[in-house]
């Protein structure tokens, strides 16, 4: 653990110095990764750090105020930019209804009420596009969040001649469990070799507060859907199964619905993969990826 | 020339066929690249076409004019999104002195003075970041912009169930001619294969306007500051030697001024492609681009 911990510290200290940039901008979530990535940027560069914590209309009221509980905890400066005004511009409010003066239950129930009259697949559904127009609505909705998100860590990295720092974990890589051009769209990544459950060890050992530790993971794009809630497994269970699977390890003890979605997660998350494609690589994606 | 135009429409066809897009969303900028993109995409689905004209504040009028004449001349449907108040809600504009109610020459001239302050590199200055701080608000206010379009894109495609193309080609990609996340973060890129000059030799088949043909290629990013203004050097110098490259063919006939700057920016165009970069693919960048 100690050493994976110095491997990491070591890859951004690298990183920075051999680019040139003068310290590093992150968005804190409240969440479990932003918190590790906190942690770890703490450690080695704790003076050129920015923390952006980025909340809007509906995100969970909690959210900030574990992500400031983050940036206390490991002592990085922090701001805060609210993405409402700029969300509301882009006309993103107009494409879901839940009203402003509504509450956060409120709104948590009536988005997991729509969520589940999709019926159980709708991560599936929502990777491959294969949805009723109602609900691209939803879509465009939630994955705006996290691009203009991005735009601002740029913006702000920039004037200050920053590197962005990414929070994106392995398991969410490998199941397309990321908005495209959003959370995914960093300078480096410190994070993105492990798995949830190990980053979760890295954060035991970091000293990330309790509440974040214990609390579900949630992208916190539509209230109250979860990372299992929309999975619809547990972390636990994706992460051993893929670990064997990269180890090319038998699954014969694991559940085989289990292993099927797992299956088909991974297949269609290769699509979500496919940027910026020419038409030479669209031939090789063809042959390796679409039967 | 026939048969690349018929390649390209069959991609085209293909890419989106297999995914299960129901069309495809562009950004018109008015420019060449975009309007042979507008002119390929015309000929095999024209209603399933969405061309977006994105101007704000600083963007040159005539870019407007443009566009609406390459939607006219393929027949596509396009709307007009002002992205100014977006902008502006992102604090972009207080990154740029000039006002807004100062005509668009005298911005061109102003933001010329201060290029040519810097000296005679600054677009290899931009790729590493190597400027003075003041220099860097003049970064973040320019890219701010492609990226802000990149999320209107995503937005306009998502609640319609469309692909974004890209118009990006491989001249700007080999140079780094392009902003992060942001004209190159697209679905897929019908002429990414082809350098500018080919564009231009596909232009004249697909009946691009003349008027379009024959001004200088801009990304009308910074009032005034042409694609061949940045690079320091022709299209045709550029496209030649990379061409030259790519083939593994002598360029003893070259000037080696020109030779050695086009080596200089593919070799600092290798930062701006670093991207979401891990621990072991950090280790063999490093091995084969950094010495």
């Amino acid at each position: 653990m100690k050493d994976e911990i110095e491997r990491m510290e070591r890859f951004i200290l690298d990183f920075v110095e051999t680019l040139g940039y003068k310290g590093v901008v992150m968005g804190v979530s409240g969440g479990l990764d932003s918190a590790v990535v906190a942690g770890l940027l703490s450690r080695v560069m704790r003076e050129r750090v920015l923390g952006l914590i980025m909340p809007e209309r509906d995100s969970n009221p909690e959210s900030e105020k574990h992500a400031r509980l983050v940036c206390e905890t490991f002592k990085i400066h922090c701001e805060k930019i609210d993405i409402t005004p700029i969300l509301s511009k882009m006309g993103i409010y107009k494409l879901q209804p839940p009203a402003p003066l509504v509450s956060y239950s409120v709104k948590m129930r009536y988005a997991l009420r729509k969520w589940k009259e999709l019926g159980d697949d709708v991560f599936l559904k929502d990777l491959t596009g294969d949805m009723p127009d109602d609900y691209r609505k939803g879509v465009a909705y939630y994955r705006a969040k996290h691009r203009v998100r991005m735009c601002v860590l740029y913006k702000e990295a920039e004037v200050r001649g920053y590197a962005v720092a990414g929070t994106t974990n392995k398991t969410e890589f490998l199941t397309g469990f990321y908005v495209k051009y959003g959370d995914d769209s960093v300078d480096f990544e410190p994070i993105g070799h492990l798995y949830k459950t190990q980053v979760r060890e890295i954060a035991k050992e970091l000293g990330v507060p309790k509440t974040i530790l214990e609390k579900p993971p949630s992208p916190d794009l539509i209230p109250g859907v979860t990372d299992e809630f929309a999975l619809s497994m547990s972390y636990e269970d994706i992460d051993r199964i893929l670990m064997k699977m990269e180890k090319g390890e038998s699954l014969d003890g694991e559940d085989p619905n289990i292993v099927e979605r797992v299956e088909r997660i991974l297949k269609v998350a290769k699509l979500r993969e496919i940027k910026s494609i020419t038409i030479q690589d669209w031939e090789n994606f063809k042959k390796y990826n679409i039967q």
